[in-house]
């Protein structure tokens, strides 16, 4: 029996073009296998948020289904899509055969946490049943079901006994699982899990692609009735696979390093950010520091080389050594690569507001003023030569709030902001390495990190220390106490946490990032700004 | 018998000082009524957002209302709180009685709509029970429940109608209901019908302050058990309240005006955020224009003239009234004022960037420029002074994205974010009317609106007929074919879709705004900004 995983990359609410997609591999390929199976919510792309609150989108994400339903001939298509009946929307699979939607199978978990909003949108299935068929006149019991169906430990139903007690003999799940470190061996342990305890094969079908700050990696995969691993597909790109689960062979995992996964998560995020949403050219600002380097790096293996410009914008408190490593790093990745002084402006800025403002005395104020003329001046030229400008903002310095709101913190999309800072030395000495050139200069790595915003700053951190304890807080939801108990001082602590809380506000306004852990600020992390909660 | 409304303003988070104000309540007033009525979750502030996924801030709110309890002696406190048991969270009412705890009663509908994410956070109650008490030796049974539980229409189980069964002859409502227009007689509506079908008397108790971008308008009211309205509580306002249930009079609703209740929502909404965010002092730019004018009427009822700070920022686009009118503006409100021209910082940034793109030629970017020079300066002065940025931005021109993402989008909060600009005409003449003296200067109100960024440059809208097209897409979410049914061109309206769909990413970056219509931008609406659904 051939089933065919098609991984591939829909666009949120580009009904027309991913049904096109959809059908392109239905007629390529339905008469070489028995079951295609396309991600969950592939129609309509996932997440569509608010756009399922519409009625129109509900109407017309129906007809295209319907159109795909009518071109299914030779073999059975699994396809994940909305459906909407007795004034409740469903997240649901539809099962094709034929030319009918023989089934839908609706969505039993609707995922409320983190970056999931599913209760805000969908009804939970009525009913849990298996989809009978018949292949080569041979009857198959699919215990078809979705995403979160499996990961059922923390619901009080059980999805997969259900599935079984009803005489399923096959699972197949279709799921819109985004990516974070390590996220595979997680589904294949719960997989091989589920297999182990009913001993009945198993096919998983990610989506894949990015979408806004989401990534999905894809990496779908099949596991036989034994527990061994028989098929993985590729990672981070669009594939179809069939596989024969008459006459499988073992398939061996072979573990990505935590950089490489990083890379290439990233690198979809940013490639479909722009993809998606039109644009080819990226600009940003070169500090000759670590972040903009790695941002550099990412964006040229994403959107090429001459699609890239990068801009040095040095003041009078920018160091020799800060133009000559944002000059290099321009040569070594081939980018386009322009210098402009902000002095002239900046002095400007402080005459233009002298009668009313202290402009004398060094203060947050006046180092915020320069980062905010390196803002407009990286926005104009992106406004004008129709470019995306890259945010260049780390983890750690977005939770602690050292960044300037509108200044550093400009941009469309933050590339690097859910990496903290030991994660982009770690990727870019991985770059250097992998690509095996020093492509990033050793010396952005080496050196001091520093804002140079005013004579001889350097960053008040030491990031060894902090960039996990701020990991700590944010991912692991860990306090004072526990925190202390670790070994961290009291003081710092506390100094950690006001820090968080109080640059809240700060990241309501920030770009979204490309979400490489299990939580990124953006939508997985609602806090209030209001907040006088101390601990 | 004594009942107490105890309206109060609580900040989220603040556990001690919530506490320390619910203790104040009760030592003063306790011996003069039967039952005391504290709003929803009063003691966290609502909405807490992902506190409450802490550890930490659950076992301190607990500690804080065993506190509580502790002070309790000579009556009945039914106070809104959390509480956590066997891994479940609950939004629950605690009842008081002789320093115990005698019974929490659970929420059991949980908004997940719009603002609301409260299947993020809790469990739906697992009984429905009435609270047995007894108040000078009669017996009473109290159908205690928490807001959504009331608006039972679109649930399948219906709590008053349980709880009536199960013996209730008193209901009691604590709620954390929003303000949007008029919300006020909604909420009486539904209430009359229960009343009208269960023939038992009804008081609902609602919180009132300002929460980022909500407003809780407080409004609290009961309701006799012939269905007649026997009090309502100030609105917009803390207040404690007194009614006696065997001797009660009729009240008579005077319902406000519209511009009345929208001022009176923002004026709060701004007044807490500043309060509650620990700041006095508010700068804004001042254009001649009728939004900024707004926004400095609003901030000067709010925080007081001497804490307003306007700026008028000429560049050679600027026409004279312009400056005229901001001047007018300023003295008339008797607040800080100060002229700054643009002009140098203007042509400093053309000189500089000349070398890398086109500035001569009049282009999105070059317009942009000066309003992002603008966001600067103020942004420079707020820093310096320790002020909030004011956005003045409305509705109107959020939707459409005709607006400067760093430029006029700069602010800490949107003061008319969620007015359209037909509402902005009609609350600027309101003001003049209600405070009897031409404050907004007339010409700022009949002038052709203008963002003064090229030469005879006014804005391309028919505000008369865009305002309310956008605001049935956004609050209606009427899509093209009963736009056009309506009349509308298809033309236009396919415009205007479009414009809303592709300035999402503006908005991802806009400030919180304060809502006061049922739906505004910000948390309860939700699009992805790689969405190509065209309609």
């Amino acid at each position: 029996m051939k089933v065919a995983f098609a991984q591939i990359n829909p666009i949120v609410g580009d009904l027309i073009g991913n049904t096109k997609k959809i059908l392109d591999i239905i007629t390529l390929n339905s008469k070489n296998c028995d079951i295609i199976i396309f991600p969950e919510m592939v129609l309509t792309g996932y997440p569509a948020q608010d756009l399922l609150l519409e009625a129109q989108f509900i109407k017309f994400a129906q007809n295209q289904l319907n159109e795909i339903a009518d071109s299914v001939k030779y073999c059975i298509v699994i396809l994940g899509t909305i459906r909407y009946q007795d004034n409740m929307l469903f997240n649901t699979a539809a099962v094709i055969e034929n030319r009918q939607i023989i089934r839908y199978v609706d969505k039993v978990f609707l995922p409320t946490y983190d970056i999931f909003d599913e209760d805000r949108y969908f009804h939970s299935a009525i009913q849990i049943e298996p989809v009978n068929i018949e292949i080569n006149g041979e009857k198959i019991n699919i215990g078809v079901h979705i995403c979160e169906d499996l990961w059922d430990s923390k619901y009080d139903i059980n999805v997969l006994q259900n599935l079984v007690e009803k005489g399923a003999n096959l699972f197949i799940n279709l799921s819109a699982s985004p990516f974070s470190l390590n996220r595979l061996e997680d589904r294949i342990e719960i997989v091989k899990t589920k297999v182990n305890q009913y001993k009945k094969p198993f096919i998983y079908c990610n989506l894949v692609g990015g979408q806004d700050e989401l990534v999905f990696d894809g990496q779908s995969f099949g596991i036989n009735s034994k527990g061994d691993l028989i098929h993985v597909c590729a990672s981070f790109k669009e594939s179809f696979e069939i596989i024969d689960l008459k006459n499988e062979n073992k398939a061996k995992l072979i573990s990505m390093p935590e950089n490489e996964q990083l890379f290439s998560a990233i690198s979809l995020g940013l490639k479909d950010y722009f993809y998606k949403t039109g644009h080819q050219k990226a600009v940003l600002g070169l500090s000759g520091g670590i972040d903009s380097a790695l941002t550099c790096a990412i964006a040229v293996k994403s959107l090429g080389s001459k699609n890239v410009h990068g801009f040095a914008l040095p003041s009078k408190f920018s160091s020799k050594h800060s133009i000559n490593d944002a000059e290099k790093l321009a040569k070594n990745f081939g980018i386009n690569f322009s210098k402009i002084s902000i002095n002239n402006i900046h002095s400007q800025f402080l005459d233009s507001l002298s009668n009313d403002i202290d402009v004398r005395t060094s203060s947050v104020a006046m180092e915020n003023l320069q980062a905010r003329i390196r803002g407009n001046m990286l926005m104009t030229i992106s406004n004008q030569i129709n470019a995306l400008l890259l945010n260049t903002s780390n983890k750690t310095e977005i939770a602690l709030g050292y960044s300037t709101l509108y200044g550093d913190m400009c941009g469309a999309i933050g590339v690097i902001s859910d990496l903290n800072k030991s994660q982009v030395y770690s990727l870019s000495k991985w770059i250097n390495n992998h690509f095996g050139e020093e492509l990033i200069p050793v010396n952005s790595i080496t050196k001091q990190p520093s804002a140079e915003l005013k004579p001889n700053q350097t960053d008040p951190f030491n990031y060894d220390e902090i960039s996990p304890m701020v990991e700590s807080v944010i991912i692991e939801n860990k306090h004072l106490h526990q925190l202390v108990k670790q070994g961290y001082d009291k003081d710092d602590v506390l100094d950690v946490l006001r820090k968080i809380r109080l640059s809240e506000f700060k990241r309501k306004q920030a770009p979204i990032g490309i979400r490489v852990s299990l939580k990124s600020f953006g939508s997985g992390r609602r806090y209030p700004i209001i907040n006088q909660f101390k601990g």
